[in-house]
């Protein structure tokens, strides 16, 4: 069996009630749906239900589209508050990265698309500085390089212009591999649930700026990377994968800088894995990782 | 909702087909059975479908006998060769322990049971050293020692004792704390899949005796512990759980014995907990833990 | 050679220079001091020098009394500024334990000292509950209830009684095994560089109160323990050591204190060993840990 | 101080007696030697004591063919059987990289060379296929494919031609990056101390071919990655750096394969760090990493 065998990835969120899993696994059934993973949690503190099932497209019958629409009924059966989605792994997703001048990240994703075992269609990275478009040129990958000013009208309009760059694309996931720039609110609110961020700490220590330089100065044993979605609220959005690394007083800056960036990379290519692979169920800030 | 609130907690392996899921969360639902947790995995290399729900006791409208019965028809409809059983957390569950001379795992284990971490009854301490007496005793608990000779038939002889004191609790663990004996086949084939073994070192690494010594000659930079059923064939049983810890070059074999107690008796925890509650299944020679 | 040989251990820091290093080891040499390890740091910020030296008592022809005697000679000849100390390994160190009801790294303590691991002398653990009376008395080790009022005068008093029961061991170690009271700044200053305190966060991370409901709020992956010298400013003392282990959407936060609960007792250990051992070298708010 | 500042970095093993250390510190305060990081080791087992130091080149009054020269007296007085070396880091290191058809771990490399954190000489990239060659002539860096044939008499003309392409560079290290081909006894022996090589397991677990399908069959909660100096005895050398991933029972063959990449690139990255700065004696079949 084929790890690139075609599936169809239902996802739920719902208030809980008993009878859930049963109407759901009824629903699969009938429809002659080979399940494949099924994933289910239910928060007790919110009384919210989260699901996750992944299906052979070859067990059902019919097509996602048809899918979409009988899982619908299930879903607004369930509660009107459902919030569900069905992602058709025979269909290649869309990612767009965004970066600055580290390349460690981008030169990860890089080295897993073309093995294959990211298999995503990167439509295009976009950067504030052009260090990364040989890279990325050396790949097949347009880059487009967006300078952006230190005025806040220049980096307003640079925004402009790399959100034009980006929607175009219509991702399923933006990625900022160390881009360095904090996204505009509107921007966080419009690609919400879409837009990856790296933060070199293990959140919510040291958010912001310099977190090595943070880390350093208060003498902590371990340092760590942080997978989130971005959102309004710097460094505050919900986190979807966490490491840290192992240093001690002889490292310097530069070496936790050095160190932290085996972890950075891991962590921003888990959490985005999970992201199209529909394992990551949001709900408030916090998220469920199936 | 109290972590000790009254649960069942169903648990099946059979041959994998559609419907499984539907057929369970069907019967369940009927029964007005509200789900707590619940877990599938299909091992596609032998076809094999594993799965545990657990499901509030107060949701069920009748006993934990009645539910037993009515559970052994659908399982008994999903396939003759379907491996079940029903746990109910409202009976507190039995637990043996064997020791040698070193105390770091059953310090740990009496630790967790004292704090009521570990809601077990200990029924017992058997040790083939007296060494571990007086912290056995100053929790209420029986010790027993049973002098091990180093002459065939004596140790035949021991082990039947050992046996017999440990058959009289009908426990639902034994716990091999650093015993240090190896067990013979029979007794490894009547303990099946209750007998838990810690052993020092990341198996299948350093088989049988004295692994710190033979990993410090070898000059491996981490040291393991891996917690596995018993059998017949030495440190090969089906592998519970492992960790690992960083050695150096600085290390000497003392200093791997002392690293390697603090992962040791946590793996040895974590598996009997698994063990307990349940979260085990038993497929050949491999665990799925839930 | 065995682990309970008698050493003695030699560290300094001082501003740094050259030369440092050939005037130790020549002092050292000339005293016919076998070596048995050495370790040396330069903090290039502050442009301070750190050693810790580590020599069998044996092959030195004088007592510890002259060694620090003369070794005072050369100390004050590095530099006027020079912070230096000898431990002798043949003087069994003293302990004192503060407690509450939580005994899950008391356990772990007892269980070190009764294995011979932590060769140290416990002379008292003092709580402000009685529940571990029994564990603590079953060891021989006297244990004092100092019961803790909530109105400040009652809770002044509380700490003066506890101060007069702790300081009348002059103790090398005060080791704050979950005390869970905030020690009045006076005491800190007192106690500075002998208090050694387990935070159940990743700090700086969590500060204060109830850390893993604080965690389970933020929805990190990864929870963490701290161990840190006590200062005035709450969790801001100098870190020792720390660790983190795995969580997810799945666990409560009585999940997260159980799981804590295995690093906790593993990073307090750790930090009390290194500090017996004389690994430490405090520095500003900073620790070199050899 | 920049990372990059020249240095000078003296490495010696010898048979352990008192005063070595102070021989070689009163040696480099003579010549004005300023020791930015010394380490100390000796092995109980085999009486060797080994040594580290790493100066600045500009505190020194005279050349490295001088300092050669005059530590040459040095280590000869210390013992006739004395292994030492002096590295330059004012010279860069040359490397040459073997592939085969899996590229995570030289993607991982050229993207440290590429961000200047690996500051060395990649001389060429080998082949015994030709998928990396783009992305290796995209660095600038020469590829050349030798196409390994089954029957033996072409296997060792491939490796003929592959020493020739390999020796005319004297590459202060050969990196097998997921190389997959047995080197020859003869090959094995003239590259003693400088052919590093990265095994997918967590050795001496699962050595020889498809580690992870070994792995998966065992059912280990752990898998690993060990990076070694190449030897004759497959996958016995001399251990420089190991890690591990965890995995469940729902990870695939296939699944362990991808996670087994991310510790894979890690691990051989360090310990090529660590050989280029010298950081690894060799004693026996052993390591010490300073």
């Amino acid at each position: 069996m084929p790890s690139n065998e075609r599936r169809y990835v239902i996802r739920l969120g719902c208030p809980d009630r008993t009878g859930i899993v049963a109407r759901i696994s009824g629903f699969l059934a009938d429809a002659g749906g080979w399940i494949v993973e099924a994933a289910y949690h239910t928060d007790p503190a919110t009384n919210w239900f989260f699901t996750r099932q992944e299906v052979r497209a070859d067990s059902i019958g019919f097509g996602v589209d048809e899918l979409r629409e009988r899982f619908a009924a299930v879903a607004g059966e369930l509660s009107p508050a459902a919030d569900w989605s069905v992602i058709d792994t025979g269909v290649r997703r869309r990612v767009v990265i965004l970066v600055s001048k580290e390349g460690h990240c981008l030169y990860d994703l890089l080295g897993r698309v073309h093995s294959g075992e990211l298999d995503v269609d990167v439509r295009a990275v976009v950067g504030n500085h052009a260090d990364l478009a040989p890279i990325t040129r050396a790949h097949g990958i347009p880059f487009h390089h967006v300078p952006f000013p230190a005025d806040p009208d220049g980096k307003a309009a640079a925004f402009a212009e790399l959100r034009d760059l980006v929607d175009a694309h219509t991702p399923d996931a933006i990625v900022l591999a160390r881009f360095m720039q904090v996204v505009p609110a509107q921007l966080c609110a419009d690609w919400a649930g879409r837009a990856l961020n790296i933060h070199h700490s293990f959140l919510p220590s040291f958010i912001g700026a310099r977190p090595y330089h943070q880390a350093h100065k208060r003498g902590v044993k371990l340092i760590g990377a942080t997978c989130h979605y971005v959102t309004a609220d710097l460094d505050q959005g919900p986190i979807v994968e966490q490491n840290v690394i192992r240093v001690g007083h002889a490292d310097s800056v530069a070496d936790m800088v050095r160190k932290g960036r085996d972890i950075e990379k891991v962590v921003l290519a888990r959490g985005l894995r999970a992201h199209l692979e529909g394992r990551i169920l949001l709900h408030g800030n916090k998220t469920v990782v199936f």
